[in-house]
């Protein structure tokens, strides 16, 4: 793997799935593989699990990592070409990124987006050509409009848990999942949940599961990661029963960047847990609490929202092992 | 060890001491006791001895450390319960610490008192909360009425440099040491006196030595921290024939988080320390020059400061040794 | 080594060349020599080449490496003495230096020059001090007035690249270097071009190359880092039949941090390289695009920036590899 960005450029997400889940059995297994080689992690914004996960996934691999909050410690970079950089922007991306290119092996990269333009952001400017011109493997770390690290452990997770037996397996039951939209007070990111539902169609397209989302109106994803989903705009009825329920606030896709009213009741809580087939709630986190979801949820036994977090790690280790085999 | 947070979680201080004294004269001598352990150190506040002497103490045993400044990385931390999440803090406490001990084998915090309300600043709430719901053993690396790492390298440094013969020893004599109140501009917090206090009366009831605390009055140290030490309200009567003054300001614990007035007179310098048997002087760091501790001091033969910064890696490294050994 | 700060640090320039492109060839061959020794790399100011091939570098050859980013995760230093601290800085660099010196082997400082007080830049209080006081080799990560692990990569690329044939060589030719002043927008610091003229008359002096300064009256740099170079106002004869344009802004030093008009056509483009001898084009990056050098030459078969700074790892390991050996 070169490029680990979108669920597309994974070839086949069950062997991926399946090496995630080897090395949480055995984490050291392959602790000589990343000798000599470096990940470099560059943040253009905050982060907390995925820069710990990722940084401990390489040292499991025996990389050494560079971690670079570039908006920090750096300065601003520019992306637009044509223009005479006479402003704030101090360095094109195109040397800061191939520079970074030449002291690592593999680069993870964080750029959220700005939620000003939606072309801008849904064109992945900054990361492109962050990817473009750094002329090593890359890693998102979260773009504008994905996380597939998250993705990719939210789908390890439900593999790991998945309630269904053998015998309904074989009569060809799978697990049913949930997007369900959730009340915030920002306009946030539509990343994770773009993310979440293109994994979860494909996994859908190859028999792993069954995959609804849940919003109000207004409130609908760009239809690109969206296919082969039911969308629903009734919340109750998405969540009947419902074996996973995967609680996410994103803002409007089409009043882009606006913080839009929304009705009530969309925020998942015991009473609501009733009509599901005791589902596990799941959140990419940080969540807010009773706000996005209720403390009694996140308190009791259907949370799986730190044990999801812990395989952060395992799939980032996967990712990294996949594309340090082919560097070899 | 499981939690290192206050000298009573220290089953035997004489043990801890020898140890890092141990490590000292051999660095590398559990070189591999760290191997696959990864340390998280968490700072919500900003550190220079402490995170680089933990850093290196972490290194010198083989492990892996990754360092996390929550203040300027992350985002603000909730540690309140039962409130709706609708405001400044992005995650809560709960979520952020258990995650951190998912991809940590043991965690260091750093978490400042804000001085504004001293019950919850004395409930250790932010520390308490960090270390119930992280799930791993925890060092402080300075919380909100401690300094537990500072406090064990100044015991070390005592007892590396005791000047009282094998003689005089048998004869029950054992240096005196005496912490001295010093002015500042600022309400600093009382997590470093409080924590000598509570060391070195720990310390003087296992016979190592002699403890007083010498303060102007409104400067009281909670009691808790101080029994069992002479307390006076002169300073030339308290470091009288003393072996050891430690220098550090704080302010007021009954006037709480406020800046009073205080007597002339209160700065360590060469006069006063005619008073002293040849007395060796401490400070933690950082110290304000000519304004808590004369500088003809600092650049003279009694300092000890530098000597006793260089211990804080020994110390650092006895604690993570023995929480090591607990872990395989 | 004991110290790099300065070309007048380097016995041998064309020994450390010839180490830093042996060390390119196989990075790993000193992979132990830094086993259980520690790096400090401590900044004052933002960094993204220095900070990233410097770590890289000391990882090569088996070096822990810690980052201390002191203006943000630190506090203020004071460099005065005799002056009580009772103001905005928080500890003194004798104490700070000498505590960093405490926890690693050798330390690397980048501290800029404030370019309000000449005089205080130029005698590189801040470094020196830090030096003194630090009691371990120090590397230069860029100080006030000079950038030298940038100088020897430039050297080190020249070399590597010399378009020289042998049989030129053997009739005494060697290349023609220009160091080109540009256009920038705020004054910048002197740090790159003295270092790069006083390596460049170094290199000059021992038959290396041959060494010219194009400038705009009133941009004269310090005398004593050009001694030997020959010096013009005109750029477009300066740069006729050169084999390498060095292109860089810099501020005046006769009107100390000011930002002085400058006049038309100082700003290196494809018109301007038909004068040369098809030269290389070399910039020490960040470079501002079509304000200090045309983006028709940074995307062209003539720049040299990205190799340049890819020959920063191999300095920096070669300078690092020369301190350890004398630690041993």
């Amino acid at each position: 793997m070169k490029l680990f960005s979108s669920v597309s450029d994974v070839q086949d997400i069950k062997q991926l799935v399946a090496s995630a889940l080897a090395l949480k059995a055995n984490p050291y297994a392959y602790g000589d593989l990343g000798k000599n080689k470096t990940l470099g992690l560059v943040f253009m914004n905050p982060s907390l699990r995925t820069r710990l996960s990722t940084q401990k996934a390489a040292l499991n691999l025996g990389m050494n990592v560079m971690v670079m909050n570039m908006d920090k410690e750096g300065w601003a970079l520019e992306t637009q070409d044509g223009i005479i950089m006479n402003g704030t922007t101090v360095e094109h991306i195109r040397e800061a990124a191939a520079v970074m290119g030449e002291y690592c092996d593999i680069l993870g990269l964080r750029s959220f987006p700005k939620l000003q333009n939606r072309e801008e952001d849904y064109n992945e400017e900054f990361f492109n050509k962050f990817v473009k011109f750094c002329g090593v493997p890359v890693v998102s770390l979260e773009s504008a409009t994905r996380h597939p690290l998250q993705s990719l452990a939210d789908l390890v997770t439900i593999t790991e848990t998945n309630p269904i037996s053998a015998e309904e397996k074989a009569n060809g039951k799978v697990p049913k999942v949930v997007l369900a939209w959730a009340p915030h007070i920002k306009p946030l990111p539509q990343a994770v949940p773009n993310s979440f539902a293109e994994w979860m169609s494909r996994a859908q397209a190859e028999g792993m599961l069954d995959f609804t989302i849940a919003q109000p109106e207004g409130f609908e994803l760009e239809e690109s990661f969206t296919t082969g989903a039911k969308i629903s705009h009734n919340l109750d009825e998405a969540i009947t029963d419902a074996d996973y329920v995967y609680v996410k606030n994103w803002s409007s896709y089409k009043e882009y960047g606006k913080l839009l009213d929304f009705p009530e009741g969309w925020m998942m809580n015991n009473e609501k847990l009733k009509l599901t087939n005791n589902a596990k709630v799941m959140h990419c986190l940080p969540v807010r609490r009773d706000l996005e979801l209720a403390s009694e949820i996140l308190d009791g036994p259907n949370s799986l929202v730190i044990h999801e977090a812990g395989n952060r790690l395992w799939s980032a280790q996967a990712v990294l092992k996949a594309m340090l085999e082919e560097l070899k």
